[in-house]
């Protein structure tokens, strides 16, 4: 079979039939084979990564999924030097000229990995750009979400913290609209709500939406909490925040709040948003989420690589 | 038989027999085979790094070790953004979801092994914790000690430098209580002397401690100099060394002191203490040393494998 | 066959026959064979590199050249904490002692290559030592002269912008000298000349040299361009370059004026001096020349492998 080239730019792109006859069953198969068990499906294929922005998670996990697999890893580190006084385009078709099969990309400013998909002759994975999107992760996140709870329709979410520059809420919320009869809480400061475009997608296509000020008003009214980490970095951000974090925390009240058979979702690293304290709470599955990354990413390479993404 | 976990913590947790009786034949052993004929006992399994200071030579010497028995390595250097920016158990707990057999991992203040001990469920190795420890190191230098001189007990040493923040000092003097009849001079400025808990531990153990101001006092009277580097990024350390440097220094003086039989090790890299127009000298055995580093980390992978460490 | 050590430290020390008859040759081999039927060459080696100052192209070249070939690669980058601090001789010292079969580095200062091959046990390659030589370079660009026009001997080539302080020009013109009835047009700054020492080499081993001000002036009479990047990091020669930027410049009109079989070299990354927009145009070689990087490198590799280089 001849292999249909498809870049991984954006979570529009993906569509609930591919989810769950290709992607969610690739993905289960191999979370439940032993390591060493696992066929080399990837074996003499070679992925090369560009990071322009710091990752470790997304970097280790891809790295990995890639070698269980039998490829060989090579890669630009975001520290490097020259990283940033190259055009993206140049680099690109420079890596052209060598043999390798994917390129996973980070790029620090939204619409990097389609600059690159426009010249790459192998296909493209978006591992973050800037604002913009993180299709892997929202492919990870949904996967979780049909993992813990069986199904992913009719799920009550509140979506919590910055829903405005967060990529992964973005690609999480594009996402979902390829279910039904969602009722979706928007739980984030006024500067930080989520953008127009996303919440338009999100109406368009069924979804209830419903912002709200505080987490605990709708702690007991939802099935996933899905908190995301306020970037302290940005100082205007954490101003933002500061009057009012405890209603974008996941505590205690929240918790006892929370249905017995409702999940809190993160994307990690986290901050005070989701005490350690409460980890022992096994509706906590930020850690069984990043596992299930890393069988997404290598699901998702495998069914690139046989031309079935 | 099944593996028993163990960390790699401290240099008080290795006993006398395990030294003599595996990891010394173990690593003399790899050390007498030709590198292509080396047997891949690792073959299959996954060592991950996780550094948050930065080091060359251990990092090297962990990955070569582990890649020439057949293990793959993954891990995250000290640059990468979000280092610092997660908490170490969070990391490790992600970590602990991805295929991998041994942890290594440096970290930035005392006791970070320790706490990553806690929550991994592999076997952490600590490849030095701040001011703390550093104990392959002490496995190989005293490894350098039994190959060099051909017994360890009875031995005059000299430990000269820093010996308050030398995780590789507060190590070897920990492993040396493993041995008998030993003389010990502490050659350091008075602000720097060797830790309260070290010297007790030494002394209970039945060394023979004593405190120098000048390394020339005693260079005729030791088997075995072992000088340091004066962490001189540290201005007050550097102060501090300034009007007495000549006292912690290996110079032409103290070499002519030293007996013909008598060896110089360093852990590298070194400062002014140990000027190179003297390495030919067969008596400085510092480049030995770090050769012999590569095999007691290959031989103390090979015994975590099979459950013999 | 016993393999002869040889280093690769400087472009004078290659031969024409060795050119011809070793290097291209094999270069093209590798480069007309499906990646996935390259034979194993260095099956069982290990590269080990070492950055003193950062590189993306070089070392990912030789990186997957190595492993294309089945080596294994070790490295220690630009960015590790001790690179600076250690002596270069040290380094080399400890690395003698592991398990290795090339060494490639890159240091910031002009003979690092060549007091890192006074002490090395295995070949050393010189990967651009500061403003010194970039021996596999020149290499790859002869090789390009050689694969996009046929020969070599007799070109009449345009070397453009900063002729003093670069490496990649340095190495080339050296290269050069193994041709004969050259005519090189040197286009740069005053300020910015090529070196005397190397424009003395290359006039007695018979090349005609013409220095001009403005590329627009010969580039009807030349068979090549090689242009490079003004290192635009130093406040001096940004300025230097600043009122005359256009002599130093590809655009439409210096386009216009090349022969049609004329060709643009550039050995990347590049600046404003090749614009760009005006890729389309085949006699714009240098990605074809990145491309050539490759498998000169593979070849190189493969020769001193096998004792042929």
């Amino acid at each position: 079979m001849v292999p249909v080239l498809r870049h991984i730019l954006d979570a529009r792109q993906f569509t609930r039939p591919w989810l769950e006859h290709s992607l969610f069953p690739t993905a289960l198969r191999l979370q439940q084979t032993p390591v060493d068990q696992l066929e080399k499906a990837l074996s003499g294929k070679r992925l090369f990564y560009l990071f322009y922005e710091a990752s470790t998670r997304t970097r280790v996990s891809f790295e990995m999924a890639a070698t269980l697999l039998g490829a060989t890893v090579h890669g630009i580190d975001s520290h490097e030097q020259y990283a940033q006084e190259e055009r993206l385009e140049d680099r690109i078709r420079v890596l052209n000229e060598y043999p390798h099969d994917f390129l996973l990309i980070r790029y620090d400013q939204e619409g990097g990995a389609s600059r690159a998909a426009e010249v790459s002759r192998v296909p493209v994975i978006n591992a973050g750009d800037g604002a913009g999107q993180h299709p892997t992760q929202a492919l990870l996140d949904v996967y979780t979400l049909w993992r813990e709870l069986g199904h992913v329709d009719g799920l009550r979410l509140a979506l919590v913290g910055d829903l405005s520059y967060q990529r992964s809420t973005n690609s999480l919320a594009y996402l979902l609209t390829q279910f039904e009869g969602l009722h979706l809480y928007l739980v984030s400061p006024t500067l930080l709500r989520m953008r127009d475009e996303v919440r338009e997608h999100l109406t368009s296509a069924g979804a209830v939406i419903e912002e709200v000020r505080d987490l605990r008003e709708v702690a007991s009214q939802v099935d996933v909490i899905y908190v995301t980490r306020a970037e302290t970095s940005r100082l205007e951000h954490a101003r933002r925040f500061e009057a009012s974090a405890g209603w974008y925390t996941v505590d205690h009240d929240v918790l006892a709040r929370l249905p017995e058979t409702g999940r809190v979702l993160h994307p990690l690293p986290r901050g005070p948003e989701l005490p350690p304290e409460l980890d022992l709470d096994p509706r906590i599955a930020c850690f069984r989420q990043a596992a299930n990354g890393l069988y997404v990413r290598m699901a998702l390479l495998s069914l690139l690589a046989s031309g079935e993404a």
